[in-house]
């Protein structure tokens, strides 16, 4: 048996956002890794083992889907939204540069995901419409100073942003400090838009401003983002419509 | 007939990558409206007519959509990759938001596709692995200092960037002063990606350096990718794997 590996995204939670690719993927795999809530989102069958991990877990857990795969089986190891995205792409790349030679002749493939970030967006309107940047707000693997500085500096380039990893029990404070630095940076009245489990039967969606959001509006299943200076509203009986413009004059220079 | 709107990203090309939910949208479809080699990229069937336009035609494609929605017609727009990420999402709501207070009405959904970005960075192993962010260099829609501005901000905050939209016949020497810029801002050993026409026939995919870059290796179906400081490069028989691993020491600040 020749074995494989692919590394693929579930998307956001509905089986309506993965792609043929994904599902054809996991029909063929003769083991499933990734951390336990996305590993038990592919249902069980016969000859399909599911390798369920803690967060946290993503080198340990690469080099494991690396292994079997060198080994004969045909792995797929999971992520939520894509895989690219602050997920097990990048740790499947960081295991195989430190591992075992062998490992750089296996059949790898990444497939994509609907990410968190473009399902949010879309369930909004189009907020990401213009020139953003996608930023993880955990500072498990970097300091706060590089955090806020890239805040700064987006704020400065006038970028639409979305916003990874909000909050978690671990760093409470954290987020608190980041809507700070925005406000400073974008003003109160910039729009802020919350999207919680965009897609599952969890969902929950805000739009506010800068000076009304508060930390405790996002949790580890927000996602977060903040238009750009040119971001509209558009009300409606439903959350408001959030985009921005395709154009602009150059006024934010 | 009540009429919708549904505004569906196709993918960058192959239909493995074309989500459920937009495959359902497209077979209750009336009408199918974009620009023209998307449009026949949706198989004609009765009952179906196809409403090809041409570029730059955004806020009349999208007028046209939302009156034949109002009309009772159940209208998607297609863009390719995601509707959100410099696409027809975003002129939708600028016609809602311009057009008929009728139209407010409306039921209106965007369904997410995968991105060019998404699904270039996934063709190349995890170059956006880590915080990054999305410009579109064509200066159609924005003043080139503006886009000079961006670039020289996104090398400061250190962010692996995606480019759309870097050249086209209308441009051909914008492309080249956006890549001196980031020589300049970046250095001449910054891996640069030329990733064009990701999982379709006609894809190519290049890997190399800033230094080494030249105008010509792009062209309006290529999607450019610069790494940040971190981004690193594993070889093998095919076009390299490029990743940028998920955690920094902090020593770009």
């Amino acid at each position: 048996m020749t074995g494989w590996l692919k590394v693929v995204g579930l998307g956001p939670g509905a089986e309506a956002m993965v792609t043929p690719e994904v599902s054809a993927a996991l029909a063929e795999a003769t083991d499933v890794v990734g951390y336990v809530p996305y590993v038990e989102r592919v249902p069980p069958r016969p000859g399909l083992t599911r390798h369920g991990s803690d967060n946290r877990e993503e080198i340990r857990r690469a080099e494991q889907a690396l292994r079997m795969a060198a080994n004969g089986r045909r792995v797929v190891v999971v992520s939520s939204g894509d895989p690219g995205v602050f997920a097990m792409a990048a740790a499947i790349f960081e295991a195989l540069e430190a591992g075992e030679p062998a490992w750089h002749a296996l059949d790898i493939q990444v497939l994509p995901g609907i990410s968190a970030m473009l399902a949010a967006s879309a369930r909004l309107g189009a907020p990401l419409g213009h020139d953003f940047c996608c930023i993880n707000l955990s500072d498990n693997l970097k300091p706060w100073a590089l955090i806020e500085k890239r805040l700064r500096l987006a704020a400065e380039a006038d970028f639409a942003m979305a916003f990874y990893n909000p909050r978690s029990r671990a760093r409470p404070e954290g987020f608190a400090r980041a809507l700070q630095v925005l406000r400073e940076a974008c003003g109160p009245q910039r729009p802020i838009m919350f999207a919680r489990a965009v897609s599952t039967p969890e969902e929950t969606v805000r739009v506010t401003t800068l000076g009304e959001a508060q930390p405790e509006m996002a949790d580890m299943r927000t996602l977060v983002m903040v238009g750009s200076s040119q971001t509209r509203r558009i009300e409606r009986d439903d959350v408001p419509w959030v985009y921005t413009p395709r154009s602009t004059s150059g006024s934010e220079l």
